[in-house]
């Protein structure tokens, strides 16, 4: 039996974790090459994994190397390459956040469907564990109708450079949060309606961060259509690691997820003081996801069925993101039905 | 050495406990007396006590029993008992909310001003273990500076038929998360400068709650004026018990104040499935510091110090929500600095 | 209404703490006098709690200035001291372990029951809400019979130097691990009926402990008259803090009955790691349960009830720690009821 | 690149989890085939698996058709299957037990020396990430010298029939225990020097278990070469789950490896009582590990290393049990070095 062949199209943090998990930890599908623009960071990239290196999706293209993409480079080059995989008939999986624009979604949505390939968001909550079993008693009406659902997330590290305009990357809100703005209209099951945003620069300036509109603190209360409500929020870079957590409170019950805790260990050297470890990145805190979300993604393909996760999904998120960003902007609540709002 | 004698004004619930606490657990004190003008209660809360009950402040006054008060009845007659009771010389411990207005708050503030006594309001949090100790480490700079401070507090039961009123009782904000606005303006180090609140009416109609105005979910999204970010949520009545926790993101450190579980055990009897106790009330949640911040306030009374939490802290409160009302009213971010705003 | 008056016999940690306690915390009972044969020692915790000190037990028993006593000093003198309480109708709270023979533990019943007097025993776990709770579930069939009951205890410093000696305090078993030999029998509602007993000495030397028969490390593979089965292990010096923790398993399900944390506080400072507060000290790991055992003292003593933790109780840990001695000493499995075990 | 080709032995349940990460997570290896004496079970595992089954091992091995062996068949047959795989040039993977006895351990030993292949024994727990990360932190010295090391395991489920005889199986502590004391031996740097067992038959009886040496319930009392102590207990049927704990109090500092709950969820919808996931079966508890170690095996086998848990370490933990079961059988403490103890 065959096994799919994975393109990873970006060799930096996101595009590393993917390609090892394709190289390593998948039975039926299999690395068959990496692209960057920078051509030396491929390079080593595919030297280091055994696979050929492209400097363009175009070149990886010309060959018949792989059956589906996995696309990790910047937020704004997402709606490209996307259009450009699926028209050559290969299967996409699209890192969030999944563009800039709802247009850009909906190009990336059309071409998909056109190709007849699948489209999936790297939304990669969904595929962990403790948040798919929340899910499933949710809807099992184990805790009755949601009525609050907060979401947070938080990151060690300052984003790259080019996320640190608004303009090319939507903010933190969207490099960070994205994960968010999907999780609780995933886990409320209603639409986000309305948003207001507060957001704080804190260490942008002692960081070295020149773009104006930056910001690394904010805070997100929401309104969803069936009536509940929510919070959001972000801080990104925290330092002390990385933090995903969601609450979501029902008329019957209270559901909390994630912890601190990254392993079950607890070690006490001083009087008075116990250590736990508490996750440090991204990569160890959703490590069963990634690997979860990237089986899913072949499975969908080679099935032919709809991804867990598909671009209505990925533009819905794109859509809070703009309008929480326009919020801060005009210092008010914003509805996501105003007609200037995508 | 004789103790300091405490009249308990309110035979409903939060009287009991403090009445109970001041007749068991405190060395220095004794419980003197109760008050309530519900003559059949408080016949039967004296008896049950072993005290003299009195139908009135006024009637209690009227011997020298007592040398300091607790007033535990409802928020719209706050101000009428602490100044009655100032200006008969006797020290004032004043449940939260401190008052509906913060003109009525000043009244109070300036008749013990006035006469010389402790008005301390009861903002139990601050004496309770965890959160004392939290507010030491933020103090001692072990997390930096607060960037995101959130706080929340969920309660079982519908509230007394008097506080579904907003103009009796300024709503659930006061009711409940007043305890949250003072502390995150304490943790914060930081007075609350904006306030956008979201609301909801989920169980009202149901449960019979007649009052327009009504509503049992909110969530606040909070600017401090150090430039910190807030958020606050309350939900009442939340059925599966009472919760309040509290974390702190500063620049360098993050704290999680609280938790879910109430009681130190975890019992496993379906295969699969662990139960822990949680908590079921307030009483529950807060037993240590209901005890801790009575023996604060005879402390404070008999030694002629400050009170730990003082009417400002009281007025502070009040101000915030009265803007966090005013916010849902009319649908915007609220300064509290708008001329309008106490 | 008068307060039942304590005497507080022995001036050191436990002493003290009982003593502020009496002195604090209750509202039915005050603290009358502190005596201790260290005349120093006895004058400064007088003068500090306020109240008169005697040199020995037979001076403060010479005016009529106390209903009750509390025995915290060295084992072997508690026999003498509680007789004597008990011959001068005094009631009587004595500090684990009761004695060091069982035929001690004989006259000391003997003696409490000719006068009439309340005889308790300071098994402070059965009075911490933990345990009491998980007491309760186990008589109320919730966990079916129990089949291995494992109980721990780890103290920090190095017991006083009278405690080195076998002879006269019975070890590390006796002087820490009582309160497990006793919890493993209330919990698991049956008799010892034979223990193995481990032991090492790696800290003695070091710390310049000389007694040649000094231990502390040991672990205790039990045998209950119902059939189940046990361990009990403890270390001291622990070093790293106090330490007690209990597990039931039962036919029917699992009991875990506390935990290392010591407050509701989580705190992450450095990437990858967070710090917990854990346990320092007994003082600190029982405080509201010590506060609950003199309350119940109190309660008895006043109200003529049989105390919580009775005589028989104390007897039969020390039976069960005498047991265990033998059996490390002779390096075999040791019967409870073998001819020459009491 | 070719992919090493695993051959599952065995259909059962440590098969079928073994041969459906082999499937499905592993990318430099795949499964070849599934053999098992049962002919309708085997046609059955490899009709779900898509991969040939065979009846025996010698009629796998006619074919080249795998690389190396899992063997997961009852413990009575462990020797004769790995001997014959090595003799054919198979790496072979050996579930635990390694054996029953030491005679056997060291013919496998002798056998797969001789012929050049890997011999894994499936100790899970040393490629799962807690306790891996515990080995780490003690070997660091984070905590000094081990003086107190306890592991405990609890099984859901009786036993297959077969291994409810001593004779065919060693009993529960070879069945289920194993794991501990190859555990307790791994994490303390030492050898075990001594054991002390009591056992208990709790619920044999009732579900019809008919073999007269049969026992549920053990624990076990340990000396280490080091001076160390130790405890073991295990239970099964616990039928409210499994659990698998460790704990390691050092000179220096204490370590808790493993907790209850499974997911990092939890749920409150009752008040007063929240519910928390806990670990069901030990293909659940151990799922990461035994992708590892599989993972683990084949990088061996193909690297041409020792593999992380060898020969030595099987047949130690057989030693251990074989000394466990005779101290019980004689009721008295046996020492690893006796005579006629392995």
């Amino acid at each position: 039996m065959s096994r799919f062949r994975l393109a990873v199209v970006g060799a930096g943090r996101a595009g590393t974790v993917h390609a090892i998990n394709a190289r390593r930890w998948l039975g039926d599908a299999e690395l068959a090459c990496v692209v960057d623009t920078d051509a030396e960071q491929v390079r080593s990239a595919g030297a280091e994994l055994g696979v050929p290196a492209f400097a363009s999706l175009e070149q990886a293209l010309a060959g018949d190397v792989f059956d589906g993409v996995v696309v990790t480079t910047p937020t704004f080059t997402h709606a490209e390459l996307a259009v450009q995989a699926a028209a050559a008939g290969k299967h996409v999986f699209c890192e969030k956040p999944m563009a800039l624009t709802v247009e850009e979604c909906d190009e990336m949505t059309a071409a998909a469907a056109a190709a007849g390939v699948i489209l999936q968001i790297g939304f990669v909550r969904r595929f962990q564990p403790e948040f798919v079993e929340a899910k499933r008693r949710i809807d099992a009406g184990e805790i009755g109708e949601p009525m609050i659902v907060k979401s947070l997330t938080r990151g060690p590290g300052l984003p790259p450079v080019w996320a640190h305009e608004l303009a090319r990357s939507n903010g933190m809100l969207a490099e960070v949060n994205s994960h968010d703005f999907d999780c609780v209209r995933w886990l409320a099951g209603s639409e986000i309606e309305r948003v207001y945003t507060e957001t704080a620069n804190v260490k942008g300036a002692e960081r070295g961060v020149e773009a104006a509109d930056f910001y690394d603190n904010a805070v997100v209360a929401l309104r969803f259509a069936s009536g509940a409500l929510g919070t959001i929020d972000g801080t990104c870079p925290a330092d002390v690691g990385y933090d995903a957590r969601v609450e979501v409170l029902g008329s019957e019950g209270l559901l909390v997820v994630g912890e601190h805790r990254a392993t079950a260990l607890l070690e006490i050297r001083t009087r008075g003081s116990g250590e736990v470890p508490t996750y440090a990145s991204w990569p160890q805190r959703f490590e069963w996801g990634y690997r979860e979300e990237l089986r899913g993604f072949v499975a969908a393909a080679v099935g032919g069925y709809e991804p867990q996760v598909g671009p209505a999904d990925g533009r819905a998120a794109v859509a809070a993101v703009v309008a929480a960003n326009r919020s801060w902007l005009e210092g008010r609540p914003v509805e996501l039905g105003e007609a200037a709002v995508p």
